[in-house]
C-alpha cells in the first residue's frame, strides 16, 4: 500500500493509493490513523487529493548519524559500533512541497535519507520484533543548520529547527519495498545530483536501529526513525557549499518518491 | 505559589499548597492546567494528597550540559560560548518518589539539577520575554547511563533511559523563587553528599537558556528545560562510582524540595 496524508475539504484525510486515485481512511492523518490502530479500510475517492506531511505528530523523530558504509570507510573511519543518535521534533518536520523557512544567515546544508515509520508498540524488541513492526517508509531530508549543530559537542541545536526537516510524499508498506535490496537515496540542488547512496550499503539497518532505540526508550506507532545520510554533503565539499535562498532542494528514493522545497530566508 | 501534581481518587489532580493543605485546581495534573491557560484557582482541600511528577506530559524536555562554572573552571576548560543541549522524553520522567529501573550493569550516574517550567508560547523570545515565560522551578535529577552516553559522540542514548529522570515535588512560582539569586543544588547518595552547587554560577542562567532554544523552535506551556550539573559526578572520581542496586539517591534544592530516589536493576 501507498499511504498518505493528503488535503481534503479545507482540512486533511488519511489516506490509501488505489490505481491513481487516494481513497479516505478513518482518520484525519496518518499520526492520527497509526494511533488508534484502526484498519486501513479504504472509503470514498478524494478528488484533487494532494500529499502533505504524512506524519504530523509523532511522540518520537529520532535520527542516526554516520550510517553509509560506503561514506564512512571513503573518509577514513572505521565502522561503527553503535549508532550514533540524536533527535528532531514533530515540529522539526515540514511538508513534501513546503518552503523551508530559516533565517538569513545560517549554514544550512542537505542530508537525503530514508525515514523508518513505526507501526507498533516495541520495548526492548528483537530484530525479528522490530522488523514486524514497521509500518512502511518514507523519505526525508535531515536538513542540518552546521554552524549550530557544531557549536559545541551535541549536534542536536543543529538539528531541530522548527519547518526545516521535509518528510514524504507517502508512506510505503514493507510489502512493496525492501530497503534490504537496495533503493537508491538521491538529492539534487537546482537540479544538480549532490548525494546518490543506496540502503544496501547501511550499517545499521531499520530493524536494527529500531531494536537499539527501544533498549532505552519505547517507540509507538507514528514515531519516525531517520536512517542517516550518504556522502555527498555540502559541509564536506572544499569549499563548503551551503543552501542559499531560492534553492530547490529534491529528495528523491527509488520506489517511495521525491520531495519538493525550497529554501527561503526570513527574517 | 506551590504547585504540584497529587494522588486523588485513585488518580490525580492538579493542586495548590494552602499552608499545610493540597487544593484541588481544575486539571488532572500540572501539564494539562498549563496546557490549558486556566487560572489557577484554589477549590476543595484533597485530604491525604501526596506530590507525584508534577508535569507528566512536557512535549519537549531539554537539558543544557557544562553549565556550572565553577565545575566548568576547576577542569581546566575555558567557559562555553554557547549551551550544550540535548533531549529526554515525557517518557524518560519519573516520580519524585519513584524507584528508577534499569537493567542491571549499566554505569548509571547522578546530576541534581534545577528545572525550569515553561509557562508560555516562546518563540524567538529575547530574556526578558523568556523571564516573563517561565511558569516556576523544580528539581531533577539527570540520571545518566555513561556507557551507553559515551558509545558515540551523541549524549542522547544515555541521556533518555524510560523512566530513569525524577522530578519534582513541587513548581514554586518565580515570585517565591529566583535562582539568580542563588539556591543550593545538592545530592546524596545513601546520605552521603556527593554533588553540593550553586545556581549563582551559572553559565547560562534560565532566560538565556528559554530564549537561546527558542530560536530554533517553539516552546509552550508544561516544557522542560534542565540546566545542568554542578560537580561531583561519579563519573569524573577516581576511580569511577556508579549508582548500585538498592542506592538511594536524593537531590535537593534549597525553597523546592527534596526528590528521593532509589535505584533498582531489573531484568
Amino acid at each position: 500500500m501507498h499511504l498518505a496524508t493528503v488535503t481534503h475539504a479545507g482540512g486533511t484525510s488519511a489516506a490509501v493509493l488505489d490505481g491513481s486515485s487516494w481513497r479516505a481512511l478513518p482518520a484525519a492523518d496518518l499520526s492520527a490513523l497509526l494511533d488508534s490502530g484502526a484498519e486501513p479500510v479504504p472509503g470514498e475517492v478524494l478528488a484533487g487529493a494532494v500529499p502533505v506531511l504524512p506524519l504530523p505528530a509523532p511522540r518520537k523523530v529520532i535520527c542516526c548519524g554516520l550510517n553509509y558504509a560506503d561514506h564512512i570507510l571513503e573518509t577514513g573511519r572505521e565502522l561503527p559500533a553503535h549508532p550514533t543518535l540524536f533527535t528532531k521534533y514533530a515540529d522539526t518536520l515540514a511538508g513534501p512541497e513546503a518552503d523551508l523557512l530559516l533565517p538569513a544567515g545560517l549554514q544550512v546544508d542537505w542530508e537525503a535519507e530514508l525515514a523508518v515509520v513505526v507501526g507498533a508498540t516495541l520495548r526492548r524488541a528483537d530484530r525479528e520484533a522490530a522488523l514486524k513492526g514497521i509500518a512502511g517508509y518514507t523519505v526525508a531530508n535531515d536538513i542540518s543548520v552546521r554552524d549550530w549543530q557544531y557549536r559545541t559537542l551535541e549536534w542536536f541545536q543543529g538539528k531541530a529547527w522548527d519547518g526545516s526537516t521535509p518528510v514524504g510524499p507517502v508512506v510505503v508498506t514493507p510489502d512493496e519495498l525492501d530497503p534490504a535490496e537496495g533503493v537508491e537515496v538521491i538529492c539534487r540542488v537546482n537540479g544538480e545530483q549532490v548525494q546518490r547512496g543506496n540502503t544496501r550499503t547501511l550499517v545499521f539497518d531499520p530493524a536494527d536501529l529500531l531494536a537499539y532505540i527501544s533498549t532505552f526508550t519505547v517507540l509507538r506507532p507514528g514515531d519516525l526513525v531517520l536512517t542517516g545520510t550518504p556522502g555527498g554533503i555540502g559541509a564536506a565539499r572544499r569549499p563548503p557549499r551551503y543552501l542559499a535562498d531560492g534553492d530547490v532542494v529534491e529528495t528523491e528514493i527509488t520506489g517511495l518518491g521525491t520531495l519538493r522545497n525550497t529554501v527561503r530566508f526570513v527574517n
